[in-house]
This record gives structure tokens, C-alpha cells and sequence, in this order.
């Protein structure tokens, strides 16, 4: 990076603006053990301080990663030594939000949790919710379409966003700052910029959709003796709960085995011996009523042998603790070296895929443990493989053996976390070839220097 | 049109591919007033002949216009003398329902109540609904994202695809059949062409997300004094009804004069001299139990003074009475020459605008007649506007009085209908330099010798 740059970098910003020291204590993804290797971190406040850095840069050809509260596990914000890092660690205003429009217009840099909050505090709710919630920025939901546990009910992060801002590589200010559930005015450019990982642009400001808040969730688990149920599960409490089902979390006996020990669990919920696991929620507004309904439709479940075991959660404590067996990620632990997969395909090819993957991985090594988890009804399977050892070598079998069958069933190597570094040999895998050139068009008539976070997603 | 590529479609699809005569029999938009005046209309069954098709005219230079159900509202469909047309008519197949997977997959010449009457004959449902749904297909639905009557609930066409196969102007074939809910596996190509008027692709197949049924509908007419009330109500509905809310039609006094009278109404189902007028449904699965809810909120409304006076349909005879107010946009037909608007804004500006943009009608000729109705719920309104006379200044003068007090307040142009030829003009009221300059680069991008639906949209 040239000293002359970085002056101008300083004028433009101030001293508290630019970082050039301490960098390398700071982490790049989820995982926290990825450091930063960039030599200079950019602290903009506002839209136009981004445009400006974006064109004193592309007058140099400097490239830059955008970064916001790095939780990505797919080294998605994985720097070099030539890269400037351009933080949104001091754009966190919430500018507004308007109950009459239910819409909270923010700075990319908020992280989710404030969002949530604050249309909490409205008497409103934010449709998006994920683990990182406290660290993981807004800007990072939109920029790699964020998914998470009411995807079923709400969409995922795309469907959130109403207006988008965007600054380009060469620092035009693309505002599409709109306000209303339809906008057909020409084509809607904010599409092009979310779930593209800040490879076309640089997220700065949004408009986010707010809904009504459903105070009331009702929350069990329940077990299952063949994969096959799962689906039909799916479909029944959809039917039977009217619309109102917002979570079918699954859990593979596997995980389940290792997990139910997380906070506050002393005993599992559900004996360990069964091969399925569903977490099932609605949510709604009168506790009684739903709390009937929910019943009502576990028993037809039951009925109709889908479910062969199943606890309702009789108080908020209660409902934490199913969800702390969900969410005991942390309990995978003792297996790293780990790669946690996310990958997606119909649910009619999932039993099948599963066979045929988990042979793979035992043709390898017939002592790696396996964990699966997920977001069945969202066709979304977290798959946990150990590899045993961390040569690259192992890693890329394994890698082979999960994403290889997802081809010829329509599956997808990630649906919610994203491309970044880790996934890219494998696009083409799930991609076609004109879909690739596609993407590579785009990248060229946006980016055409290659400065915006070079090289991930796609070449 | 070149005697020799004429050959080569002939060779290419056979006789019933090609039409040369009673060409300008048909209409090309949903008023059926405007003649098609292409002199050939290509009939192609299969995405592979779209692609041929666009191979031998991308080679000739060859302009074409798609056309599905020529249903739309803004010239989209218009023809010259020296396009071609693509006509969708002969791709009507429904090639698969998945019912584990709740999609349906089809080819883009299919009409809208084909596929919702398919989808109710699997016991489940697709949630786009709009007046045209005989006749519009489904690839001119996701072409120009349409909206209807459930936007508040499900979203708008774009919501409803989850995969898309599409010819590109140089005859490539796009397919993105994508089947999962979730899938981030690089950019989300597919929303390229969702709502871009088949001017960048031409839509040939897609993969549909089908829902649970919700069998019982809930209809209202209620009356509110005060344009600031329908706000209030709907937030209140929203909550009160917990997520069930289905449709919330506002219609204003000026159009509900008019309008009662449609089918099987002899009386009007409230008096018609309150200002304001809102149709509300919700969907649920529980009768009673959705009666009982829906009445609940209708007394709270009442006692907070939200409303004024409500009918409750007691009978589907009922309901489709009242939802028979709402769609007799026939009843407009005394006063043609009209214009109908479709314009959105954020809520909170809406009573305003109203005002403005009278104030600017009367200002033309005060004896012209203004209805307005529309989906409030969405931002969305429809004002019909007499012209009085079909001079092309009339005409101006009222384009600019309706859209001339949106730039200001953040509103849309098209909530809806999209721009095809007849809003382009406008487009930068709503639309800015940066945003246009990237749709136009776009364009270019896609379409480099402008052969697909050229000059619509934007130039």
C-alpha cells in the first residue's frame, strides 16, 4: 500500500479512523482462530467516507475486504498483508424507526441483537435471528444472506431487507433506500448485492421489514424412528398449526447424544436411543389456544405413528433447555479438527444422500465421527464430519466425500453460510457452467479491478 | 425480417410453430385494446427451441418480444412491425409436483389458475393470486414480479420461486432449478430476472414453492372516518389476528360508489357514504375458533374508534360479494379514457400525497372524475384517473400530476404493474442517476445488441 494513500486514507478519516496497530489480535471469522493479516483497518462513520475511501482506492487498485462482525465460518473475510480492511465497527447508528411503516432504517455496522431489540422495544419484531446475533452485524446478514431458525416462517435475510445502500468499487452511492413491501420501478438492483458476500459492493445502510411480534411460543421435542417421518412430520404440523409453525429443528441421534449435556441440562429431555430428534415451535398470541392446537397436533402425530416420544416444554426455563440442545454447537469441540458443512438439497434426496455420504467419509476412516443437525424444513443439513487429522490432504477427501453426491440430486454445497475461500473449488459442483460464467460477468461489470474482497466466491 | 432466418424458424419448430397470420387479432395488453403488430409469432415448446431460437436471431441481429399472457397494464408487450414474437402459449406443461418437497415444476406458458388448481388438487397451495390468473401465465408473472392480493402475507411473485430457467439474448441456457428453500452457493442469479420484463432473459421454466392449504377464510367490510385510522387498523389486525391476516383492501368512497354494484350486489353491504372502506380476510384452519378472533379484534377496533361500522360475510356467497366490490374495476369503464395508476409510497406519506396530487388533477380540469383503491397493507394504491380527453398532453399532464409528488416522499412509480413502455419516462422520478446508470449497465451486460423486449423498461 502506497504512503501516499495511507496519508490521504488519514486525512480523510482522522486518527481514530485508521488502525495500524494491534491487527493481528483480531479474528476473522467464527471460529476466532483466524487472524487478520491486513496491515491497516479503515473505520468509516457514513456512507460517503466509504465512497471516498472507494475512490481514492480504485485510483490506486487498492483491494480491500469489508468486514463486519466477522462471525462467517467460511473464511469469507480472510485478508492479506496487501489488503485494507474497511471495518463497520463505527457505523452503528439505528437512524429510525417508523411504526407506522413497521421499518427500521440502520448503518450496515448494528449488530443483529440491537436490531432485535429495538423492534422488541416498539412492541415489533426483526424476522432474522442466528447465534452470532451479538456479534454478527446486520451488514454481514444481508451481504451473505443470512438464513438461521424462523427461515420456515420469515424467509431469510433477503426477505428482510426493504432498501438497501451500496457503495460500488469505484465509490458511486448506489441509495436504494425504499420503503415499501413493492417497488416495481425497473429492476431491483439490492438483489445483486445480498448474499454476494462483498464481492459486487460495500453494504452501508438498509431499510429492514419489522412485523407484528407473536408474544407466545410453544416449544417441544419430540423423537422419531425413521428418517421417512421427518418430512411427513414437516407437512402435518404445517397443516395442523395453520401457518403458525416457526421452527423444525432436526437432530440426528448422533448430535443429540453429545449435545443434551449443554447449560442447564442434567438429564436429556428424551431418552438417547432414538434416531431422530425434531424441535418443534409455533408461535402466536394466545398461550391457551395454541398450546391446545400444538397438543391436538401432536397427538394426530402420534396417532399416525410419526412421532414415537415426545416433551412439551412447560415454562420459558423449559424451552431454553430444548433450545440449549439445538444450539450446543460448542459440544463438537472435543472432535477438532472438525469441518461443520451446510449443506442443502430436497428432502425427497436426503435420507439417500445421507447413506451415501456417510460411507464416503467411512471408506476414509471408519472412526471419524459424524454429527448431523438441522434445518430440515428448509432442505438445510449442518453435517459436523472430524477429520481426524488437519493435513490438507484429509481435509480435501473429506470435503469430496460430502459435497461429491450432492451433485446429481440437485443439492447445494451451502445454504446458508456461504461461499467465501473454503467453498469455492466446489461451486462448480452445485453450479453449471453458464451459471458460473454468469456470476463471473457480474463480478467483471461491477468490479472490473478485482478490488472488493478478491478472490472469494468466485474467481 | 430476413426471408432466410424466417427458413430456419420454420425448419427449426415446424408448422404449427410458426404464425404469419390473423397476427392482428390479438391484443398485447390486459385492456385488450392494442393491436399486436409482429409479423411473425414463434410458438416454441421447449427451453432448447427458445434457445435455438435466440441462437439464429442473436446471430442476425434479430429483435423478439415475449409474450405469456399479454395481461399487462403498461405497453410491456408491444410490438413492432420488424420483432419477432415469442409466444409461451405452446409451454403449458406442469412437469411435477413434489409433495415431500412442496414444489411444483413447470414450464413459463402455464397460466396463474392452472397451477394454484393443481396445487389445491394436492391438498396444497401457491400463494400468488392476482384478477388476471386465467389468462396471465406464470412466466409472465415472475417476469414483471407481480404482486395481487396476498402480497401482505407471502410476499410477491419473486417470493414464490425457488428455481429458474432461463434463455439469455445470446441462446445460452441459464438453469438455476434450484429446489431448496435455502441455498447461497454464490450469487442468486435468479433475481436478475424476476421483474425485469423480459428484458435481459426469457423465463422458460421455473421451480414454484407450494404452501399448506389454510382452508377458512374470515371476510370483513368495515368503514373508518379518518385516512389516519387505516394505519392504526392494520397494525392492529396484524397483531390482534396473529400473523393471520391475509388481505387488507382499502377502498375510498369514490370508488366504492361506484364499484358495489358489480356482481350479485344489489345493495351496497355498507352505506356508502363513509370516507374509507377496507376489505380484511384472514386465513386460518379453525372456523370457530378463527371466527371468534376475528370478531374479537373487529370489537376492539370498534371501541378504540378505528372503525365505524363492519359487515361480517356470513356465507362464501357473502364473501365473494365483498370481494366482488373490490374487483370491479369494470366499473371504471364510463369513465375511459382513464389512466390506472399504480403507484406505492411509505404509509406515513400517503394521506398527504393524496391531497397533492388532487389538488394537481383539479388543477387541470376540476370535473375529472378520481378513484382510488389498492393494497394499503403493501404501500400499494391504484388511483384511476379520467382524462377527460386522450390528447397525448392530457395525458402528460396527468402522468405528471400523479407522479410528480412521489419523488419527494420516497414513493414508486409501479408497486406492481412494472414500467414497460409506458412509465418509462418516469422512471427517474423514482429512480436515481447511480440506479439507472446500473440497470442500464446491466442491460448491456445481458443483452449487448438490446434483441430482448428492446426499448421497455429502460433505453
Amino acid at each position: 500500500m502506497s504512503p501516499d494513500l495511507l496519508q490521504q486514507l488519514y486525512q480523510l478519516l482522522g486518527p481514530k479512523g485508521v488502525v495500524t496497530e494491534g491487527i493481528e489480535q483480531r479474528t476473522t471469522d467464527g471460529w476466532g482462530n483466524n487472524d487478520c493479516l491486513a496491515s491497516v483497518i479503515l473505520r468509516p462513520t457514513t456512507t460517503q467516507q466509504v465512497s471516498d475511501i472507494m475512490r481514492l482506492c480504485s485510483a490506486e487498485g487498492q483491494k480491500v475486504v469489508t468486514q463486519g462482525g466477522c462471525t462467517n465460518m467460511t473464511h469469507a473475510c480472510d485478508t492479506s498483508r496487501d489488503e485494507l480492511v474497511i471495518s463497520m465497527e463505527r457505523m452503528t447508528v439505528i437512524e429510525s424507526v417508523d411504526n407506522s411503516n413497521r421499518t427500521m432504517t440502520v448503518q450496515s455496522g448494528v449488530p443483529l441483537q440491537h436490531i432485535q431489540e429495538r423492534a422488541e422495544s416498539e412492541g415489533l419484531f426483526f424476522a432474522l435471528d442466528l447465534g452470532a446475533r451479538g456479534s454478527a452485524t446486520i451488514g454481514g446478514n444481508i451481504a451473505t444472506n443470512a438464513g438461521g431458525n424462523q427461515v420456515i416462517r420469515y424467509g431469510m435475510a433477503r426477505e428482510q431487507v426493504l432498501g438497501l445502500e451500496v457503495v460500488l468499487a469505484d465509490g458511486r452511492i448506489l441509495s436504494s433506500m425504499n420503503q415499501m413491501l413493492k417497488n416495481n420501478a425497473g429492476y431491483d438492483l439490492k438483489h445483486l448485492f445480498i448474499g454476494s458476500e462483498g464481492t459486487l459492493g460495500i453494504v452501508t445502510r438498509a431499510v429492514l421489514r419489522l412485523r407484528s411480534r407473536l408474544p407466545v411460543a410453544t416449544t417441544a421435542l419430540v423423537a422419531t424412528d425413521q428418517f421417512s417421518k421427518m418430512p411427513r412430520l414437516l407437512n402435518h404440523m404445517e397443516s395442523a398449526l395453520g401457518g403458525k409453525l416457526g421452527a423444525f429443528e432436526t437432530l440426528w441421534q448422533s448430535y443429540y447424544r453429545i449435545a443434551y449435556g449443554g447449560e442447564q441440562q442434567t438429564s436429556p429431555p428424551l431418552p438417547v436411543d432414538y434416531p431422530f430428534y425434531i424441535l418443534l415451535e409455533s408461535t402466536g398470541i394466545d398461550a391457551q389456544q395454541d398450546r391446545e392446537q400444538f397438543l391436538a397436533a401432536l397427538e394426530t402425530a402420534m396417532e399416525q405413528e410419526l412421532i414415537c416420544d415426545a416433551v412439551l416444554a412447560e415454562s420459558q426455563h423449559q424451552q431454553q433447555g430444548l433450545w440449549a440442545v439445538r444450539d450446543n454447537i460448542p459440544s463438537l469441540q472435543p472432535y477438532q479438527p472438525i469441518i461443520l458443512f451446510d449443506i442443502s438439497l430436497p428432502l425427497s434426496e436426503m435420507e439417500n444422500y445421507l447413506e451415501e455420504m456417510e460411507a464416503n467419509i467411512r471408506e476414509i476412516d471408519s472412526s471419524l465421527f459424524i454429527a448431523t443437525l438441522g434445518h430440515l424444513g428448509d432442505g438445510n443439513l449442518h453435517v459436523a464430519v472430524q477429520l481426524g487429522n488437519d493435513q490438507p490432504e484429509r481435509r480435501k477427501a473429506v470435503e469430496l466425500a460430502v459435497y461429491g453426491p450432492l451433485q446429481q440430486r440437485g443439492g447445494s454445497i451451502s445454504g446458508e453460510h456461504g461461499i467465501g475461500l473454503e467453498k469455492k473449488p466446489y461451486l462448480h459442483l452445485c453450479r453449471s457452467e453458464v451459471e458460473i460464467q454468469l456470476m463471473e460477468q457480474l463480478k467483471k461489470l461491477l468490479d472490473p479491478q478485482c478490488l472488493l474482497n478478491c478472490g472469494k466466491v468466485i474467481e
